[in-house]
């Protein structure tokens, strides 16, 4: 049985939420779940539930929490749930991680605990974007804002094999964002690595506009990282400002509250179209390790399909998929 | 009185919106226009309407396409309506022109046809981007896809100034665009242009992630070229998915439609807030003259507004507050 560790102290709504999901997902899924941090805390928490799977408990003493500066923090406290939970992974106790904490500090304690994948220049994140036709996935979303040409091919590589092996798209499309159709246009980074995107054995179907990702053009969208949390936290800002402006109007008087109840259907399904809990975790491709960070702000079902996508990357080995990828 | 030149056949609802917008806009303010394009259709065009301002047409044989390569098509169609336009502002008969066409044409006739404000080094297209609490500016929306910091700094002193005298907001809020708050955050052109903002006499109030703009954070937002028209594109398209999904659900049955009718109220309330079309047009600072840019979805109120800036950057001297930027 494949064992996943779970950091319980990260994110908005941790504990409470994060351990909800993991009980949720341990009696979905053919999983063990090791949850990492204080165990007093976690002990009364779990206790709240009647059914669970197989749930075991970890102590770690520290928490890393969302100001801290990433490298420094996970340095300095060796004890906090973050780096407990990848030191699983390095004694291979668990196939994976999944924290829904400090991005920053997830990707260094993976990269300071796991490593690189060998060949793999610059590990990248990875984020499951909703559409109304299906999820797709764009990277990277952070962990670099300055690229060259060779680490968005291999964001395109590792991208790819995420999107064949893990959300079981046959020979998913592969787009570089830009901002026109021609392979002359963009700034130099993307005109630089049109031609190299060209050469790979992936299913590289050119360049995509930003107003094509939610229409679903391509399975995966590639780009800088600076770009990529610019575009990301972009779009869900407007998605917040949409809801609270339906909400206020919504609930302005007793004919709109009449109307937006006859609605609530049909709200449902658009919500559902455009719902990032749905999508689950952005996993970190790259690190030696299979490390998927749930959004901050993730309650318990959208931790839950997190730990769903980190048991699929187990199951399917995308880390050895990753690592066989630069002798393709 | 301030005269304005139309391209009255730029645009996807060229002639008859762009007209249209004309003839609103004759009436509500104290500016003359002269529209651009072939004659006969415009003033067959014209005629529909009784009541209107000072409009006269000036003739102009051909048209550049959406599709056309911008500076090509700019060097071969000298008589096209956006060259003509142009050559109006230049021999100083209007003061300033008005185009819902191909952006990059536009650019290109108004580089070649009246040059860059002196001391500006790299023109820029602003956006006008709607928020609930108000318009905002973004910059540069796709004129500069690889920028040095030197060219943000200009940038910012535009929108500033823009901001300031078209916009009226006084001392206008002026932010970096960035994936964090801290100057140390964002990619190497972001992090070296900081400490040159902050050098500025303008209102410089760091850096804005993009999810604070649609909270009006700041009123102006400055970034690269390549960045801002993935963010404008993606914002549009949000906006055009929410509301197609929106009308698919709202029309489904005849308890939605009835639901959708008592909600009448509330949803232009909305729309309202997220309305391009009052946003009115695009200017491109730095060119040695007042060119707007329309959106090519333009239709009469929309191209009303845009007229509406222009005449507003004319009367404030916009170019000449500009030109005195760098003395500052």
């Amino acid at each position: 049985m494949i064992r996943i560790a779970v950091d319980a102290m990260g994110g908005d709504f941790a504990p409470v939420e994060i351990i909800k999901g993991a009980v949720l997902a341990s009696n979905e899924l053919p999983v063990g779940l090791t949850l990492v941090g204080d165990r007093p805390t976690l002990e009364k928490e779990l206790s709240r539930y009647g059914k669970k799977g197989e749930i075991s408990i970890v102590h770690a003493s520290e928490v890393i929490g969302n100001d801290e500066s990433p490298v420094q923090a996970v340095k300095q406290k060796k004890n906090a749930s973050i780096n407990v939970a990848v030191s699983l992974v390095k004694k291979k106790e668990v196939g994976a991680v999944v924290s829904a904490g400090n991005t920053g500090a997830l990707m260094a304690a993976g990269l300071f605990g796991l490593g690189r994948i060998p060949g793999v220049e610059r590990p990248a994140i990875a984020a499951i974007f909703p559409t109304p036709s299906g999820p797709i996935l764009l990277l990277d979303m952070g962990a670099n804002v300055d690229c060259k040409p060779k680490n968005l091919v291999q964001f395109a590589e590792m991208g790819s094999l995420y999107a064949e092996h893990v959300m079981h798209i046959d020979k998913p499309r592969v787009g570089l964002l830009n901002i026109g159709e021609e392979k002359e246009k963009g700034n130099e980074l993307a005109v630089s690595s049109w031609p190299l995107l060209k050469e790979t054995k992936i299913n590289f179907v050119g360049n995509v506009e930003s107003k094509e990702i939610l229409s679903h053009k391509v399975d995966v969208v590639v780009c800088d990282g600076f770009v990529g949390n610019l575009i990301l936290k972009f779009g869900e800002s407007i998605s917040d400002l949409i809801v609270s402006l339906l909400k206020k109007e919504l609930t302005k008087n007793f004919v709109t509250k009449f109307a937006a109840f006859l609605l609530l259907p049909a709200l449902a399904g658009i919500k559902k179209s455009v719902d990032y809990d749905e999508a689950g975790g952005a996993p970190m491709l790259g690190i030696n390790g299979v490390v998927f960070k749930a959004h901050g702000r993730a309650r318990a079902k959208a931790f839950k399909n997190a730990i769903r996508a980190a048991h699929e990357a187990v199951r399917e080995d995308l880390v050895g998929c990753i690592s066989k990828m630069e002798a393709a």
